[in-house]
């Protein structure tokens, strides 16, 4: 059970990265450099037409989508540690919030770093600022879900949606109000730093903001 | 195992709706219109802070994110008909294209109806015209897809991918591209629009068209 990730420093690649130090798992990480157009290759581009990282090859297969290959990182590890098993009571939860998280947060952070894409050079202001009232809104709903004083994501136990939802926090560190600007969701994001997995990760990518600030 | 569903015809509950009947489910389904404004009413908020359909009552907890409810009904199935499990091997293929349905089509979709809310309504055009784009590249995509003459998303299997496919391409049905200019497209939406559980949803949400186009 080896994996190959092809991963950009700092991207959506690194919640996999982060993943698969934590797992212990035997993986080759290959850097394919969003600033050197390195996801556009013919070759790349044949392991994922979207031309986007991250890649994971499981089985020899090529796979995209973080948020769907956390779930499966997770379910594939003999102790299924990060894993919230079908039939488990926060399945639904679970589920629910990886989705939610891939399809408003990371879409709108997609808008904000990506505005030109979305609605044209023109538009760029426009669709930074809808985008950034997406985030926030998106970021205040984690806090909230936060307010009770849980430790993690889903309760008292780490899970796949901790390494989603942490780095999707890290995109906004440079945003007129960060994630840490939250403060539920600020002693949070101190937590997940304290992890040496995370520290690891951007040793690895070569990344030297946000981990230590 | 009996659920509630809220919904509003002819939108993203339609998928749901539609799993729930064909799998012969015991359920409640709760008109939650849109057109009247009845997924913002500090009720249907309390359900579902976005104030979007659809909700899903399981084990008396509301959720949302209909491709992670989808999921948990084909996982909760005594038989798991439609559920690809843990382990099998188009596993990681299933969680990919969910995600990738869930977090690139259905969100340029919204964009495509909801234009104003992308980046203002100053800027309707352009945001069309980016969404247009983006909604024709996933089709393309599920087009290729279906080239090698599969009979279902993942084969020869019918599986929660379908219903949440299947869905997407009828929001195309009035675009200037429909899904069914697509060839392989056009064939696996003719076979699915056969299903009569399909048509019994329609029949139910009050819908007319497309299911017989």
């Amino acid at each position: 059970m080896s994996y190959v990730l092809y991963y950009s420093p700092g991207t959506a690649s690194l919640a996999l990265h982060w993943m698969l130090i934590e797992l212990g798992a035997p993986f080759e990480a290959v850097c394919a450099d969003i600033d050197k157009g390195e996801h556009k290759t013919p070759e790349f581009l044949r392991l994922n037409p979207a031309g986007r990282v991250p890649v994971l090859i499981v089985d020899g297969k090529a796979h995209a989508e973080v948020a769907a290959m956390l779930m499966l990182l997770a379910e594939r590890d003999p102790e299924r540690r990060f894993d919230v098993s079908a039939g488990a009571p926060e399945r639904a939860s679970y589920l629910q919030r990886m989705v939610f998280l891939a399809n408003t947060l990371q879409p709108a952070y997609r808008d904000w770093f990506y505005a030109d894409e979305a609605a044209g050079p023109e538009n760029v202001e426009a669709t930074m600022a809808h985008a950034r009232a997406r985030i926030e809104g998106a970021l205040a709903r984690m806090d909230a879900n936060l307010a009770d004083g849980r430790t993690y994501m889903l309760g008292e136990r780490l899970t796949a949606l901790d390494f989603l939802a942490t780095m999707l926090t890290r995109w906004s560190r440079n945003m007129p109000n960060p994630a840490t600007s939250w403060p539920h969701l600020k002693a949070y994001v101190n937590r997940m730093r304290a992890m040496p997995s995370l520290i690891e990760v951007h040793r690895r990518e070569g990344l030297t903001d946000w981990i230590n600030g």
